[in-house]
């Protein structure tokens, strides 16, 4: 992968809209653009943002080198005074954003970009791209924690990820949705998520006997030996030579963390059986793994039917978010600036949610009295909210339903990321962005993070912001 | 991500087990891998293997460096003699793999690895992801480009993919998979995957009007104009709009290659309504081009339907394919050498098809009197077959089911593209994987093609081996 220039993973529209607008009068023309999404994957009741640090990395290091401009130059497409644009290129503008690890819903702006109208097109596929899927692996993974009720779960997804990005990003992105650790060694020396092993079947396979194997791995690796016991027969082979290893290597050397590991045939059968033979060698403290194209679902129906598990790793179904692999942002022009005034913009459409909300706006959370979250207003972004007075808001498509806050706080979810081009926000680390996330789903009504009809959280508009659009809808 | 070595996409459990190796006497013991999966998504009739460039990329450039030796060195897991020889590691084995682009089937070897275990460990990450992406992609392209009936399709999924090497790698196997560009420049740039472009909304709503915005970009792009007409109102608005600009500004300049897009409403009812006021309008040469969400089975609905659409923008459900987005290919020890012959390996399984077939095998593709493959048969790779005399084949699961071939050629699909860890293989141009794979799609039956039950391909063991499999069953 190396040699390649990030910039250059831009959708071929964007470049030939950019050198249309820099032949045009619109070339500097100021523009906001609203990054949100339309519908949560998995019907779930709410997402998780991640990717900022990885669109801040992109953006701190955005330029066009001499070899793209001679490639580009290559598809006769692009005046030179652009190519010589490009060349300097350089982003000016300015970004707002969720905090990376924030609880996140539809069709609220989780980035807003206030540049000239190239340059705010120019990072659009990658914001995108970025967003969609670290969001969509974070959400997947905090639905799988959330399943395993207070129990490890491992990401060892690397086999079956959409390329390196997608296993890499993937395993950032699950251990900020709350997993415990990855298979991924990329991931531990890039970002720090802590990289785990095991043993494959091979190495079963490879020694004279199962018994051999277990025991020359528990001598290699006295505090970390997780034997698999499924390769030959888990309950008449597999189990008795681990439980023979870990009396007569693991246990006089006083070792810790020592587990067996099942990978096939029935996990709440296996796990039940295997707990018992355990238990009744004396070797209460051995913890069982699992692991077999196992989500939330699957977890779920483990533990309820009492499957002794400790530890679950996941692969395939969380590195792919297999059951809804799509999360589907956006990126679309709200405003425009003309003689130092913004003028907002709107999208119609046929179907009523694909309809932009326009103009330059925010996103404010609202906590009650128990300090959950009840609910996000959308207003403009000058708009002032006086906490002293009850807060009544409404929903934008069936206006009479209203709901009023007496006794509430408010937290403006966007923070300046870049200001006229300069940085003005500092990466937070992976630990401290985790924690954050556990926080925001703490901040949620159990009754959201249900899999089935979670509770619907209440996304409104200001009043000004709701007639300014219907305004608009009207005039049209 | 630039800066990262790719040898470090690696489960951590393949560095616990090499170390282990290391450490014991099974240090130099060379072995035999075989990588093959076990069911075709979307319960298709076969598959097409992609992604055997970037596995050669990968070892042609397999190595170490000092600051990943520094890194692993901090885990505090593994031997100081050990990371020597990782900081020394090159690979010394063989490779045998079928040729990219091949058509390909379940419970055949795809790639054979033969190498000292330490090196045939610490490739499987990299094979099995490189494999099970691209050519989940490139089979799921296949299918849509075959859904199109000979149109145009271009792959537009960069903003919905799963990290970067997603799109990039995705817009790759797509174009080997049969589809005709793509949205992805960097995919252009690295790989000369074919890039086009068109417009966003956002373009049509900066303008003053939508005419001004389809005028300009008409001046711009005289020969490659592709006006998107449902901003505002597809019908009443935008084709009117398109129509006016194409003959104000398109037809002075003999224009050509230029289209309307519509990315929303209902496909069929706009796509009959856009022809006829686009050839009422003498525009008979204008193409409609269409896009949202759309897969092999919205395009075949939308054909089956009569709408005149000349090319499909497919974008989120191919570059994740999305209805099934897990190729499950593994990688599993199927021989050793002990004193220099090779000692077949098997791993047992309650479930009988995760059961392994064990030895050193080869894969032959039987075609019938017509050119069409009829089946495949794996074998012993020393066996010989002789090409004079008529080929029974059997059903492994039910040897009664036999059929015999009188009329035959043989191809042994394993070409050896590494030999004692020198490559032996030219990479071939993306063109020729393109128009290889073209061809092997060309040499099935129409029947295997079907998404709905297809027909389902032979795949047969030769005598030798089914006997050698099941001796080794039985003696467990």
């Amino acid at each position: 992968m190396n040699g390649i220039n990030e910039a250059m993973l831009i959708d071929f529209y964007e470049l030939t809209m950019a050198n249309g607008y820099f032949n045009s009068n619109k070339r500097n023309q100021v523009v906001y653009f609203d990054l949100y999404f339309r519908s949560i994957p998995d019907r779930g009741g709410y997402a998780l943002f991640a990717g900022l640090e990885t669109i801040i990395d992109y953006i701190d290091n955005l330029k066009f080198t001499e070899e793209d401009i001679a490639y580009l130059r290559s598809k006769n497409t692009f005046s030179e005074p652009f190519l010589t644009y490009l060349k300097e290129f350089q982003f000016t503008g300015d970004l707002y954003a969720f905090k990376e690890g924030s609880v996140m819903f539809a069709n609220e702006p989780i980035i807003t970009v206030k540049a000239p109208i190239i340059e705010a097109q120019i990072l659009e596929t990658f914001l995108l791209q970025t967003v969609n899927h670290q969001s969509l692996i974070a959400t997947k993974a905090s639905r799988i924690k959330y399943a395993a009720d207070g129990r490890l779960v491992l990401e060892m997804g690397a086999r079956r990820a959409h390329g390196l990005s997608s296993s890499l990003h993937g395993a950032r992105a699950s251990y900020i949705g709350g997993v415990d650790g990855t298979s991924n060694v990329l991931a531990d020396q890039v970002y720090g998520v802590n990289a785990i092993g095991t043993m494959a079947h091979s190495w079963v396979q490879l020694f004279d006997s199962e018994y051999e194997a277990f025991k020359t791995y528990a001598e290699n690796y006295p505090n970390a030996s997780t034997l698999l016991v499924d390769t030959y027969d888990t309950l008449h082979s597999g189990l008795p030579n681990a439980i023979k290893v870990i009396k007569e290597v693991l246990l006089p050397k006083k070792a810790k963390n020592y587990a067996i590991r099942i990978d096939s045939g029935d996990l709440t059968y296996l796990s039940k059986k295997a707990r018992k033979m355990l238990d009744d060698a004396g070797l209460k403290d051995c913890k069982i793994v699992v692991s077999n194209a196992l989500d939330e679902r699957l977890i779920r129906g483990l533990l309820l039917q009492g499957a002794p598990i400790d530890i679950f790793g996941v692969g395939e179904r969380l590195i792919t978010a297999k059951s809804d692999p799509v999360f589907g942002s956006v990126y679309k022009l709200v405003a425009v600036e003309e003689n130092q005034k913004i003028v907002p913009k709107i999208k119609i459409s046929d179907n009523v949610e694909k309809i932009t909300t326009p103009h330059f706006k925010t996103v404010h959370r609202i906590y009650g009295e128990e300090g959950r979250a009840e609910a996000d207003l959308i207003t403009l972004d000058n708009e002032k909210i006086n906490p002293d007075k009850p807060l009544t808001i409404f929903d934008p498509q069936n206006t009479w339903k209203t709901k009023t806050f007496t006794t509430y706080t408010l937290r403006n979810m966007h923070v300046p990321v870049y200001l006229n081009g300069k940085r003005v926000y500092q990466k937070p680390s992976i630990e401290e962005i985790k924690s954050y996330a556990q926080s925001e789903l703490n901040s949620l009504w159990e009754e959201m993070r249900r899999f089935d009809y979670p509770h619907k959280y209440y996304i409104d508009l200001s009043k000004k912001l709701w007639k300014m659009k219907h305004d608009l809808i009207e005039k049209r």
